[in-house]
């Protein structure tokens, strides 16, 4: 029935000229050389420049507070870090790549031999250009990432080591943004930022996420949406600990990550695994054009874990190009600025928004003639149907839309019964609606 | 355990003579020369005949009459109809196939040049030697349909045209025959009766109902049934119309269409799509030893669109073989008499008979001894299991009904279950009740 | 996720030694000579021996007495039988195999023709040198089974045909044995003593029973167990018309047989079709590393067609390894001592063990955080994913256990959903409770 299945549905076919695309790639180039971590200066160095497009608010908690069974940890920040050889040059040098200084590492300075260095060294035999990136949040520690063939070139000899950090009582800091909706009922759209120099994860997130918003800013919605720019893991459970009681106006959710690189579409599916964004999300990517895959909810992953944990259970999945821990470039210098491209930044964007469309126009309607189908030939309605013309698929499906709209079948399952993509069955019930032949089901 | 499954059952296999078959072919034969359409004396004609069989109460319904959204048509009828060229010859005559008017066309007589005709001209140029057949029957307007050959050989001149048509107040003629059985509830059996020469769609349906009510009435049936022989569309529409106040007496129902064709068998679900009647039809064709196709329901083809509409949701489905539409003679003068056969019309009968039989005796029974088996030996009813004979297939359905018969599972059901055709199955609790081990379930 | 997949899990990996295989063989040729029934002394004997290791109540049922649809039988006991030839040698000798004589055969003493000999003796054409295994339970009749070898070699002339039986009023006799265990709850495990020198059926099946309860007397159980040692049909007939006030207790139950042959695992369901046995055993022969089917119920077989009539209904399956009936051994002289083997023996009681254990195990949680995830590192529990390791398996295996302990889903429920084995979330979700992270959910 639906000639669309193999072609991207009009609403996300590319527009050629990738300029959203491009300016999404800029967005990402800035923010790269920032050194983030889950605390901290990057962090608010990043939301400032993000707060150029999208006024987010800033929320700084505390160093100590109780969020359900976590802490908010100190607060890290740091100004240099390096190995110097015996000659006093930098081997290693964190204002070259932030990657270098393992996060949340520990302030040192000190001489010492390679033997002891090496306990401190962490890099990536398999791809011996690339240095790792290692955290060390909970764990009072440090070290340093470097390239394989950098480490297996230093000779034996004493080494001056220093970081130049600070883990002291502050903050922890994320952006929210709320755009009020004709309901309360919400959408929430979370994205972390507490990764350094890393592209597709997830810069191309927070690049997507300020398109995003800046877009539904620009119409009226029906929903409210709640955009989250937190740190993971904690950042997400610090926000929920302190929303607690909204919670439950959250009707659907995706988590943004990695969605700038060219690999096929990844839906991981929220924990109820039938919910509408689940069916929505599968329903747009079925019509994307692209090759996608769709996956059942584990309890890992980035915060769609806190969001569906069972406590709150929020229809919250997660959408993705490749999935994060499946490409080899994930979390390594590799993950960089020719890794993600402007028209796979785009395509995500696109998709993204059709997503959105979805959910604000998927209604459930009644047909005001529901004994008998409506004569549509005296309302102008009814072409001829056989031909395979785009006027007889439009045709097949008001009579689709006419029959199942009960009051029991919303759109997008109409538009799934009957095979067609949500965009065609959206513009019928346009004009079926302005030809008095539906009305809203309450 | 069904040895049956590849072998029809035995109460559809074919009798050899075809004598049946034979006499519904000579029915079509008679029918096929009158010029039928929604309205007109060519449905009272039709009706005239089919009355030599079945007593149908004749309905005439007046022009004008409001039939929710719809609005019963003038009534048209025709005399004569012709293109004559400059020498006066009948190039194109009514007399030779009603199939040359379109139909409803209103009266003209008038000469015009050739140009001026073909805008009024139809035909198929995949099939040169064809004529279409086509409708215009809610557009005032005019036409004939003739071979492409015969439109590519006019030539150049002025033609002189006449439709002898009237289109006046009148009323919309149907048929109804309903046979009282044990219960109101009712199945019903509908089938349009407004194509002219046309043999599969649908003179093979009138003739299939007009046996298929000549063998209901000779039994003494469980259920009422309904027989309707309506024009398409409005005719249903109109129907409902007026006895909306019964159609919840409806249990069951058939839309008969193409059912003359030496196609497989076809069955189009009904919109509830697991009905009764939708698991009786699959059950019977999976036992009919024809190869056959199953459709989930879609809200165009026949009259189950109006059976099927959301005010209503009949269990109304639609048992054809080649579906109306996918076979090229569909609508063309090549659907003739030579296209439907008595064999095939004969075996289509054997299948709706087999559903009416699987409809008529589908009851729930509850076994008489359902704590642990009964002893089947001190009855009579054990014989030995092991060997694949017939008895051993007849003692194991034996044990199927009695554990099955909790008042919860049909006798379908557990034909369905356990793999057996219905026959068997209906025979072996016949058995059963006979030795006061079942009862029937209320 | 699992590794274990195809490897058996833990618990039921072989010992190596076979030292239960071969003890439970050493049993079954202990009991193999005794000529068994549905009543009688073999029975009796039977029971006497397995009492040294299982102090079973022995159940004496009078003939006569109505259970249900059927009465108790006469007791049949024998001595001897033979058929001699005109030489006065014994050609059939029931001495040297009990399954020679028809079970239940009345006495006869009577010389006889060849011709006469032969309506009464039974053979198998297809295997000339095996004995079949044949019964006339409620048949006034007698027989002698023999090779069909032997058969054919039979000369013409008198034969002095000899059964020393009795069919007199006495008893049918059954075995029983309770383990209370902490709930009144019960398992079901029931196996038939009624087959003479037959080893895979069903001597093996009560080799595993004798085992099973064993062990089950050793742990303290959380359900209480009941295990009937029963003729079949008969017998299950019985125990349930004494006990029909008490079968609500049963939450689960298998019945025993064909458990010591080299065939693939066969589970053969309850008539529920999906209760919690039907799921734990199909879990447990999914991590057996054994190879296995599953079939739907039906309702012939053993006693689970009893158990499952509909009046009944209890959840009870059959686990077996080659079904009855579809083995050529079986029902012959050819389901010897060499056809069942220890390791076999010993691989299905490890299987019927570790159902045991997650029948045992399989209670329901709630996680005490189930508002986000609980903080694994302050605790210890925290390890790196991403290597395959096993410390990283039994890592995500605890999220899985923290995301789904929601009081809806049961450990058999999680290990079925993560894809692991229920010996490690069964160990996982012990360390969990040790850390207060979980409670039982009431």
């Amino acid at each position: 029935m639906n000639m669309n299945r193999d072609q991207p549905a009009e609403g996300i076919a590319p527009s050629g000229a990738a300029t959203v695309g491009r300016e999404m790639h800029d967005l990402i180039t800035e923010l790269y050389p920032i050194c983030r971590s889950i605390t901290g200066d990057g962090v608010r160095k990043t939301l400032a420049i993000l707060r150029r497009y999208i006024p987010f608010e800033i929320h700084e908690v505390p160093t100590g507070t109780k969020v359900f069974d976590w802490t908010v940890p100190k607060e890290w920040n740091i100004r240099d870090a390096y190995v110097k050889n015996s000659k006093g040059e930098r081997v290693i040098d964190f204002l070259k790549s932030n990657l270098h200084v393992v996060s949340y590492s520990r302030p040192i300075r000190q001489k010492m031999p390679l033997a002891e260095l090496r306990q401190h060294l962490f890099s990536l035999p398999d791809h011996p250009d690339w240095v790792p990136y290692r955290t060390s949040y909970y764990n009072d520690n440090w070290g340093f990432c470097v390239s394989h063939r950098l480490l297996e070139s230093l000779q034996d000899g004493q080494y001056d080591v220093c970081i130049d950090s600070t883990l002291t009582d502050g903050h922890l800091t994320y952006g929210e943004y709320y755009i009020k909706g004709a309901s309360e009922d919400e959408v929430l759209i979370s994205c972390h930022i507490c990764h350094p120099s890393l592209c597709n994860d997830n810069l191309s997130g927070m690049a997507l996420v300020t398109q995003l918003a800046s877009y539904i800013a620009r119409i009226s919605p029906r929903y409210s949406y709640r955009f989250l720019l937190i740190p993971g893991t904690i950042g997400s459970i610090t926000w929920l600990a302190r929303n607690e009681q909204q919670v439950n106006r959250i009707r659907h959710g995706l988590v943004v990550t990695c969605v700038g690189d060219g690999g096929r579409f990844t839906y991981k599916k929220s924990r109820q695994g039938n919910a509408e964004i689940d069916r929505a999300v599968i329903h747009v990517l079925k019509h994307s054009g692209s090759e996608w895959t769709a996956q059942e909810f584990f309890p890992f992953g980035y915060d769609e874990r806190q969001y569906c944990s069972p406590g709150f259970d929020l229809p919250v999945g997660c959408l993705m190009r490749s999935p994060h821990g499946s490409f080899p470039e994930y979390h390594t210098s590799a993950d960089n600025l020719s890794f993600v491209r402007p028209e796979h930044l785009e395509k995500s964007l696109a998709v993204y928004r059709y997503v959105i469309d979805v959910l604000e126009h998927n209604m459930t309607y009644r047909s005001l003639n529901p004994k008998c189908e409506p004569q549509l030939g005296r309302r102008g309605l009814y072409q001829a149907i056989g031909g395979d013309s785009e006027a007889a698929k439009r045709q097949l499906a008001m009579l689709w839309v006419l029959n199942l709209s009960d009051g029991r079948h919303s759109l997008l399952e109409i538009a799934e019964r009957a095979g067609y993509d949500f965009e065609t069955i959206k513009a019928i019930t346009k004009t079926l609606l302005q030809h008095n032949l539906l009305e809203e089901s309450v």
